[in-house]
């Protein structure tokens, strides 16, 4: 594979940020949450992603919450931190932080409060970044998110950047949610790291060479994503094929539900501690009636249980 | 005007922010232009707003170049700087500090990274920041720019916010580009302090009892835009649409071209100090081709001079 990183292999779960009453971070679930996810399907994490609500987390606070995971156990090299801001200097301090820990690489996005921006304007921001962390490390994996972040990377600008930079921007996670997209960087881009931003078409990435997936939805239901790769690798494919059903609904029906306060609710459902309810505004708590109705769902449909989502 | 805060009348310019050639803030030029813009028509200056390419700065350059601007003379109580990030803490942080050196008022974004959210969502952010600045002095102008920032403020969520934080939150830039939405902020929400977010609208903005606006032509046209303010204010109305005419066509010609590396162009050509050509990633800089082309423009088809743009 040349000087292709190898990268976490598995699905990785762009870990929720648990907060408090009075919306700090609730330090002690984040890495008993991180902890449990490692030892229940996981082979990494992305904290501070949009799952994480990282934008709505100071830099500070960002900071802090790191050193707290890694101080409690979990190993930086099964990290991969969003570290994306809208500028350089910040996400160039948030990314030299992350590398010194020792963390597995950095999730960056583009910068996403000017739009219609030029890819030429995106590389420069890139490169910049790069340049920034010259003193080394910096293993860079592009964040496309565009239904969020607006902003996206196209195939072209990432194929620029892999190529001016192929011992830094290392990988890609696409949360476009278009396969065509997902199947272009996969088959395209020479050497790159792919992770879809989703479960949904985790088969079909694996069949062309990535990975795992990066996937929202491993907040709480990293096993079951994780035995359908199992399977795959064991060349079991039918039986990953009908695994893979129940986990594609099971994403689907949480997306309806708006992921972020779903599986907060969940959570709190779950372990009992209603801290997990919490979200930071602009996002609003999930109301009981939609969570009882959503856990109802999980149950009745998908035969999916609190029990279940801890098994490995 | 009962409680209504006395706010500035006229026409407040969001400041262009220099770079030197390795991308720092060129501290100098950005107050020498300050001054020359409160010396040239400029009522006020709102730095560190989309035309300032704030969002392209990190926390501690901003701090930092407000500081810098105060020591340097220019009045805080002529300055609304911008103050708003995706995060409450951090917007909290600049905010502040805006507060604590005095500003006229702090200019705050909706959290811009999620999309979609809910009013209630979003009441609750800026809830969350009167709350953090406990210890009093915020003048809050909302900041409504859909077509960038995407997220928006509406009416009914603007009214909610007034009437339930009076004496925090005061007025709104309106950049929406949308004259019913500047309309109905005017005529609907008790107590506002409306400014256009462009002079396209000024003479109907004004008729409805706005101050002025708050405008990105403003970095090189803000004695025109003044007197247009001066005429209407004189009651000489048929004199001040007529200047009207070549302060909008100019708005629209510059706004064709990209109206931060356009006006950084002109303020380059005419004060011949080259670094007012640079503006950070994701913009590009302003191709010389399409620079000249714009001089050009303004020059045979507008009538407009570099040495006019100076007189008040």
């Amino acid at each position: 594979m040349g000087d292709r990183l190898e990268p976490l292999r598995g699905v990785i779960s762009p870990t929720l940020t648990p907060f408090n009453d009075d919306l700090t971070i609730a330090h002690d679930l984040f890495s008993d949450h991180a902890q449990h996810l490692l030892e229940t399907g996981c082979v990494g994490l992305a904290p501070f992603g949009t799952t994480g609500e990282a934008l709505s987390l100071g830099i500070e606070e960002r900071i802090a919450a790191l050193e707290h995971l890694i101080d409690r156990g979990i190993d930086p090299k099964r990290l991969i931190p969003g570290t994306g801001l809208t500028n350089l200097p910040d996400t160039a301090r948030l990314t030299r932080h992350a590398v010194d820990l020792g963390c597995a690489g950095a999730l960056v996005l583009p910068p996403f409060y000017f739009k219609n921006v030029s890819d030429d304007g995106l590389f420069a921001y890139f490169a910049g970044l790069v340049e920034r962390m010259a003193a080394g490390g910096l293993r860079l994996y592009l964040y496309h998110i565009p239904p969020v972040a607006q902003v996206g990377l196209s195939v072209d600008l990432v194929q620029r950047l892999r190529a001016a930079f192929p011992a830094q921007v290392v990988g890609i996670k696409d949360s476009s949610g278009d396969w065509t997209n997902t199947r272009r960087l996969l088959t395209e881009v020479a050497g790159l790291i792919v992770y879809p931003g989703s479960e949904l078409s985790l088969l079909d990435a694996l069949s062309l060479g990535a990975p795992g997936c990066i996937t929202a939805t491993a907040n709480i239901n990293a096993a079951q994503i994780a035995e359908v790769i199992a399977l795959y690798r064991d060349g079991k494919e039918a039986e990953a094929k009908r695994q893979h059903e129940p986990v594609k609904q099971l994403r689907l029906t949480v997306q309806e539900y708006g992921p972020i306060p779903a599986q907060k609710y969940l959570l709190s459902a779950w372990s009992g501690d209603k801290r997990w309810r919490n979200v930071r505004p602009p996002f609003v708590n999930l109301p009981d009636a939609a969570g009882r109705q959503l856990s109802d769902a999980l149950q009745r449909d998908l035969a999916f249980s609190p029990l279940r989502h801890t098994r490995v």
